[in-house]
């Protein structure tokens, strides 16, 4: 079954490896799609024109259909995972909203981003309706376990956030701290998203953690290869411009380690553009070329295969079934997209 | 006993009129605000850097105060609101945080604001850290029916603040708009604030709905009072800058009532300066000026009143007591803090 439309997809190979998840979840994700945009209605109609805005421009639908695929692994039969994966894709798009504020970003999954077509004040504040319309659905749900597990990958979202404001601009960031901004501010909802589908199947807490050190692995994967891509990518393929990072001086992996491989001048030249965020014609260009240079995307590359690793042994404790292999083969597509 | 220190109090007699609750919450307000301290600490430095500026500002605390006196009042002897009020603070100061980056506010209880100081990007994200941090404090005390109160009450808020964006700029608002705006941003917290305190008493839904009636009343008082004081107050002892709501073109009550009762000379000056937002040296000065020809501050403070009368009465189901009493006297302070 070929995948249609808005999937940010590069070819057949790496469409299929999506293909199975999609299909296997196919009729649970149209009722998540129901629930989210029933769940963004407001009499304020800006709200759901805004939140209309950025849900419609379409996404993976990554971290919901983990959640679905999550509980069907482990033989889930109810109908809770529906509310609480679109829980997820509420509370993402909350953080999306915030982050394009914060960023100044113009793109967001091709289109202009809510904050370019809107401006600030509508997208901090649709996001934070947002933020308590998806902890409404789970009072709703009304597992405490869930809400628990919830508002702490909110607080730790935030804080990944943070530290990835006040690492900006800083070439002396280590890969340590490269990492704990990303562990927060994107694999912490993978790892929360895999979790929910055991927590509502009431499964044992091995099975619980095991789907979410999946899901944390998988979702530093996927970061390690979003940072690459910002500095690999055709901007139509990734619906995003290309070299957002750099411009605004975030220290991501590639950057860490082609400064740490390069020269005097070339630390002179990442400092130049990053801390002190002169840049001029050609800069881009220059820093692509060193990332060449010192093979730093491709090391990025390596270090996400890592973690895809970790993801697959960590489902290792499942049976074989469709659910497990899909899964599995999420994890080559998020790490194969970079191609 | 004399109220010390950071009280924005303007006189002995009301000083006196808020005086009696904070003596009747005394010892529990201290465990408040150490739970609020205890609940901001991050590894990350910058968010209790961030939001120990805003929290150690003082303020009133009067959300957390209502919680605590409306559990005194029902008679609960336990411990948790003690916590739940620390929530509602907390959650009060995450959307101050917006609402200073929304409204480009320069100015916080009397210091100069967090986006000011820190910039809008962390505001933004220590903001959606404090409402993370309030619901996992939700979490831990474990009540579904306040995450419920709470999360309804965080996307009314929301709600309202995107309305007030909305009829920002436009002199046709009617009073209807202006009084559902302060409804969602201002009065549906102090609702909830009143009510969680017959929730963990486990009263009657008939306490429980009059604590709510009272505090929605005495939330639109207040935020009708503030509103009037933005025409009127002394900058010193207001702790923000006066006119800024004339500035940000905000379309309040003074300016509803001085709108319509002006001549077509009048209107063009209000479309002038809030519409079109082309402000001159004086126009503020002219504009206090229109206020006082047609009384329209009196005419607020009046419609303040009748909310308080409406507050008062909500009461009178509760047996006189002294929670009751100084209750009581802070809606005469909520109103009387305009003179």
């Amino acid at each position: 079954m070929a995948i249609e439309g808005s999937l940010d997809v590069n070819g057949d190979r790496v469409a299929k490896s999506l293909d199975g998840l999609i299909t296997l979840v196919k009729d649970d994700l149209e009722q998540v799609n129901r629930t989210i945009v029933d769940h963004m209605h407001s009499p304020i109609a800006l709200i759901p024109q805004l939140a209309g805005h950025i849900i419609a421009a379409g996404g993976k639908r990554l971290r919901p259909v983990l959640t679905l695929a999550s509980a069907k692994l482990v033989g889930y039969e109810g109908d809770r995972h529906v509310k609480l994966a679109a829980v997820i894709e509420l509370l993402h798009t909350a953080t999306l909203l915030h982050d394009d504020v914060v960023d100044e970003s113009e793109l967001r999954r091709g289109r202009a981003s809510a904050n370019a077509l809107f401006g600030n004040q509508p997208s901090v504040l649709v996001g934070d309706f947002l933020f308590s319309r998806s902890f409404e659905l789970m009072v709703e749900d009304g597992s405490l376990a869930v809400l628990a597990i919830l508002s702490r990958a909110s607080a730790v979202i935030a804080e990944g956030e943070v530290l990835q404001l006040i690492t900006a601009n800083d070439t002396e960031t280590t890969v340590e701290s490269y990492l704990q901004v990303i562990c927060s501010k994107t694999a912490a909802l993978f790892a929360a998203a895999c979790r929910i589908g055991a927590v509502v199947a009431d499964r044992p807490k091995v099975e619980e953690d095991a789907l979410a050190a999946y899901g944390l692995s998988l979702g530093i994967a996927f970061q390690l290869i979003d940072d690459a891509l910002d500095y690999s990518a055709r901007e139509a393929e990734l619906g995003k411009t290309v070299g957002d990072d750099f411009r605004e001086g975030k220290i991501t992996l590639p950057v860490i380690h082609a400064f740490h491989a390069g020269d005097e001048e070339e630390k002179a030249f990442w400092r130049r553009c990053l801390e002190k965020l002169e840049q001029e014609d050609g800069d881009l260009e220059r820093a692509t070329a060193l990332l060449a240079k010192h093979g730093s995307v491709t090391a990025t590359i390596q270090h996400a295969r890592q973690y895809g690793e970790e993801a697959r042994s960590a489902l290792s404790i499942f049976p074989d079934c469709p659910a497990r292999q899909a899964m599995l083969d999420v994890i080559d597509f998020c790490i194969e997209r970079a191609y």
